[in-house]
């Protein structure tokens, strides 16, 4: 550990959206940080894929660096910063950095939803921090919120809305009933949505950080490939126009919950949300987490999920936190909580049939008599009781009519059972949609 | 300090609505909190004001005490935790125990107001931890967030609703037009008020509240009485429709602000909030935090800001902090970041005077023609620009009218002098109220 008086050297890995207001956070707020942490904090090396690519503002002379040796093998770099992204290399030089012994800061999900846990591990054994505040919220304070202030709940359950590039597409497909190929166009030509969005609207982008937030929450490992996981590109405007008919919103949700018998519910799905909830009021890249605890009751936390300023509040937290406790001996103490209740991998988590949920169904059908009364029995045979029915947008030139029909809390695998029996009916002409309704 | 297997001890000062959630938190989950800290957490002595009180459930034997030496005095026991309230003698108390080397948990927010910059400063002498997340959000996790994930922000603004009585009683007056007696009353008989129920409508307990969170986020010291109050009782339900009519909620507000000239705006008032701002949706005695950062741009947290179980999760969670961190050496890590920017007390909080806000202003004047021309050419001499007029309530029989004028941002020094000008006019009845409008 370097002397009370000496700088901290920062290692940084990659110089791109996040890493440039990283970068440019640790210069400007020099003097700040130094109040803030009683200690200088020095940006010694920053590596990148390619040195060549012109950057604004230019780094220092010296800095840049294309060899992940500059930072994992120079002893006087004290903490490794990684927004670089993906599993790998990301997760092998982390692993170096900390079996190195210094301090890390991340804010990728993808590797701490992989590797976690053995991250984690390693770290407590190094007795040296690895915080991770951006990889599940960006600069919404989730991460630390979990670790430390709502420690001694039981978490019941969270709620989330954590991609901005989804809410951002369903929130444009809301307002002016844009189809969702549109929106998704949209949403790409104004920088909210990568070339290929296949990891946002699917829904991975989420369950990596459901993974994360869940582990922390639950004290057992989440595993993201556990985690049920649709998009969102099913969702046709009439979905939205029927949902507020109803009373409701339709959100892309990443859900965890505590099951009564110790396993968790973990799922990312878009949902119905009653209209007056205040998830339903998260609107374009705004993100919120809602989470339920036994002490704490509901609480909510809503801000900006992404981009280069909020994430790098969330960066720079973690380092200047790093920075104040770096002289203090003992066990890690910001580590999170390791699992206590013996849980293997995965076999804690239940499966999306065992889900008790009201369900929002779309069908296209024949325009005649005696079709409700068919699915109706369906249903009924199933164990699936209906709340509401809503017979729509009749055609008379290919005489079918749309056919909404919402359902009492009912078994998931009763649902998608009955829902196969309705799909062979000869009067109906096809199941447009499901979507679980959330209260 | 204790040995690493022996169990820390906890001296609990207060056994009343909060402190008995806490002991009930303490034997209800004790293994939980040792598998959370690694360390066994017994409750060793409780201070009562009334050892004859039944309590329900009763504490163990032994525990129970009116000596305050029983604690302060007692070297077994390594954390105070003090729910009793009041400046003093819990000041007092709290010297004594961190004086004496003992870790302190508080959820006094009169006492971290008052006398929270000389606490803090002696737990950092004696290498002690002080927490008081409790203190200005209940079960909102606001403190914790300023104190680390939100570090290395500069915080722009916080603006808050921060007390559940008042926030309960507005939702009331909103909702079903309840005159404020009314209401209160109500919330008394609820159990959502005291019987004196200053602190809480007068904006007493919000600005405490608000010494502490301003403190924090903008690391230099806002004294409780700097903070302009203003209570809740002069809102009528007329100033609810007018308001509504306009677009606007009325919430009771506090509101810390940085001046570009390095001074605070501090202030605790009713004020008109756009319906569609999530301010405006935090209804009964559900409480919200804004802190707006030049990083993290708006995050918003929203949660119960008291009652027994919610400050319980917070002081809960501050035990198992502390418990944590226990056995770490080096200074104090969880302390808030000291005053770094040399402001003397007092000195930097603006003088409402100096605020520039827009208006909403009711009043009653005579039914003819040409009263709005002299109230208006009053406004215009005093550089105030009017947004909106609204003529209502014609009462025949006394022949007067309401007259609701909202403004476009204006000093508060200009629009006060204005008002006592337009109050002399043979015209005007009578200036009914004066409310910010918040955007
Ligand atoms: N962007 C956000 O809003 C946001 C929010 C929350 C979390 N995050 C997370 O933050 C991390 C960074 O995201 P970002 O948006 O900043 O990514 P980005 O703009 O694509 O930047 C990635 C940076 O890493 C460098 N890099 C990538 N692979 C490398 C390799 N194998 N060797 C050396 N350098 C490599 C790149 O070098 P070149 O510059 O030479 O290409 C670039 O500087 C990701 O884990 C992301 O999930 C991002
Ligand atoms: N209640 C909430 O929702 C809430 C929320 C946030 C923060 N807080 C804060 O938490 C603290 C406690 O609130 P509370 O609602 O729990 O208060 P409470 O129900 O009135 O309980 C106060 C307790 O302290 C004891 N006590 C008071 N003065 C004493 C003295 N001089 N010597 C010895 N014991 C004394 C009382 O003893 P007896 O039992 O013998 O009367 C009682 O057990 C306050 O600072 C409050 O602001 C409360």
């Amino acid at each position: 550990m370097p002397g009370t008086m000496e700088p901290i050297n920062i290692g940084l890995m990659g110089l791109g959206t996040v890493g440039g207001g990283v970068a440019a956070a640790l210069s400007n707020n020099a003097e700040e940080i130094q109040r803030k942490t009683g200690r200088t904090v020095c940006l010694r090396r920053a590596l990148v894929r390619d040195a060549g690519k012109t950057r604004e503002p230019a780094p220092p002379a010296g800095v840049l660096t294309t060899n992940p040796e500059d930072i994992l093998a120079d002893p006087e770099i004290h903490v490794v910063v990684e927004v670089m992204g993906g599993d790998s290399p990301a997760g092998e030089y982390l692993e170096r950095a900390l079996a190195g012994g210094k301090h890390v800061v991340t804010a990728n999900k993808e590797v701490m939803a992989r590797r976690g846990a053995s991250l984690l591990a390693l770290a407590q054994s190094q007795s040296v921090n690895l915080l991770f505040e951006a990889s599940a919220g960006g600069g919404i304070p989730i991460v630390g919120c979990l670790m430390s202030q709502l420690l001694a709940n039981d978490i019941r359950s969270i709620r989330s809305i954590i991609n901005g590039t989804t809410n951002y597409i369903l929130t444009r497909m809301a307002r002016s009933q844009t189809p969702f190929a549109e929106a998704l166009s949209e949403a790409q030509s104004q920088g909210y949505a990568e070339a290929d969005p296949t990891n946002d609207v699917e829904g991975i982008d989420a369950a990596y950080k459901l993974s994360v937030l869940g582990s922390l929450a639950f004290h057992q490992s989440i595993p993201h490939e556990a985690i049920h996981t649709e998009g969102i590109s099913r969702l046709g405007p009439e979905d939205f126009r029927y949902a507020a008919e109803l009373g409701y919103a339709i959100k892309s949700l990443a859900i965890a919950a505590a099951q009564p018998d110790g396993t968790v519910q973990a799922r990312v799905h878009p949902a119905l949300v009653p209209e007056d909830h205040l998830l339903a009021k998260v609107d374009g890249v705004y993100n919120a987490v809602e989470v339920t605890g036994d002490l704490c009751g509901q609480i909510i936390l809503h801000g900006q999920g992404a981009g280069r300023d909020a994430t790098t509040s969330a960066v720079m937290g973690d380092i200047l936190n790093v920075v104040r406790f770096i002289d203090s001996a003992g066990p890690p103490p910001l580590l999170p909580v390791p699992n206590g209740r013996g849980h293997q991998v995965g076999n804690s988590i239940r499966p999306i049939d065992e889900l008790s949920s009201a369900y929002y169904l779309r069908l296209t059908c024949a325009d005649q008599a005696g079709v409700l009364a068919q699915i109706a029995r369906l249903l009924g045979d199933g164990n699936i009781s209906i709340a509401t029915v809503i017979q729509k947008d009749t055609d008379p030139g290919s005489g079918t009519a749309q056919l909404v029909i919402t359902t009492y809390p009912s078994r998931e695998a009763d649902v998608q059972t009955a829902l196969a029996a309705v799909a062979k009916l000869g009067v109906v002409v096809s199941v447009d949609n499901l979507i679980r309704i959330e209260q």
